[in-house]
């Protein structure tokens, strides 16, 4: 029975490394695409990888679950199991997005280009370091990395703002770009949001190394009330 | 322990309650502060609820996980409690979008309006009414209601679309309009957003009380494979 689990447990490890990869690989080539004005890279995200990662998602939550119920696993495997079953969701969610982007990046190649893009290649970067440093930290275990990765948040975020400044001033210089540079403002939303699924899953693999909370800054909370506690006593 | 393990079954659904409770409640006065340009409406989304939703995100989870390891729970409460682990992260991020819509909304009160709103206070009635159905879905146990919801997901992305098109006919026309109508754009990807996760609520509750999974078209896929299989025999 426990050899059993074992095998189980390494095929879902497996599985889930496949997932990250057609996930990473989904999110590369929408920018590919883009940037490049590829439309085959683009028909690629959307015709043929995004449905392997619906299927992966679905196969994966299957083999987390069985393993829940027939094995009853313990402690730092329980951890393991359940924060793969939320970093499968963020990986599926993520490809929606490598799929709107490369919705977009059709729109943008079907009109002629506003202006040579900058900023948004800029933010993809960092976006992309992220995610791929948040599956390293999952794959290696390491909670400092994932940390990392919780921090750079915000300078997406930055970017995202000074994207949509940019564009909105370029839009009221000349409307005729209105539509280019709509679409661009959604890119750097799917952007933002493929970091937002990195820090998800940073934040899951803290908790599943550590088995300690960080999202919504809990940490900083509990540390509060303890230092409040103790000044009382 | 069994006792035990039913109280402590209990408490969980009676907070999840109250996590869909308060989420629902964010995404409503959320679009009232932008409805009614109420500034104290939005404010209160920002200020005093998305906080309670961080804390009880964290708390369910918690709860979650202590009865997947104390009390190794079987078929129909185990998939309670990983349907309510998912349903507690879409609960979160509804709440998330509510605090995006809010701060749009203060956004917009700061300008002057650009003309009364009319297809996104519809789309949000469509989404407001997903929302409701899937979390009543949840609370019956009623896997038809929750078919219903999902099923509503394609009118939403008509209304996106609709909005997306007459607010860049109106950038185009009247370029002094372009912050308000962004802002009114990303309020309907915001609200579009708050129906993805109503309709992954929605495929939960049907998972949880059928154990059958329809996200993906799972459902058809399966229906194709095993006609597929019967057509050889």
């Amino acid at each position: 029975m426990h050899r059993h689990f074992e095998v189980q447990l390494d095929e879902l490890k497996d599985r889930m490394l496949c997932m990250a990869s057609l996930a990473e690989k989904a999110v590369h080539l929408s920018l590919e695409g883009l940037n490049n004005r590829d439309e085959s890279k683009a028909t690629q995200v959307i015709a043929d990888i995004e449905p392997q990662i619906n299927d992966l998602h679905l196969e994966l939550d299957d083999r987390a679950l069985q393993l829940l119920a027939l094995q009853q696993p313990m402690a730092i495997d329980l951890r393991l199991i359940t924060a793969t079953m939320k970093i499968n969701s963020d990986l599926e969610r993520m490809g929606d997005q490598a799929v709107n982007i490369a919705e977009r990046a059709l729109s943008i190649m079907a009109l002629p280009q506003v202006k040579p893009l900058i900023d948004i290649p800029r933010m993809a970067e960092i976006v992309e370091k992220m995610v791929k440093d948040a599956l390293d930290a999952f794959v290696r275990r390491d909670n400092e990395l994932a940390r990392i990765v919780v921090l750079r948040d915000d300078e997406v975020d930055h970017y995202r703002d000074q994207v949509f400044r940019e564009l909105i001033a370029h839009m009221i210089r000349d409307p005729r770009c209105i539509q280019q540079a709509l679409d661009l403002i959604l890119v750097s939303r799917n952007l933002e949001r493929i970091a937002d699924h990195a820090t998800n899953i940073a934040e899951d693999v803290v908790y599943m190394v550590l088995g300690r909370d960080i999202r919504h800054h809990a940490e900083e909370k509990a540390l509060a009330r303890n230092e409040k506690t103790n000044s009382h006593n």
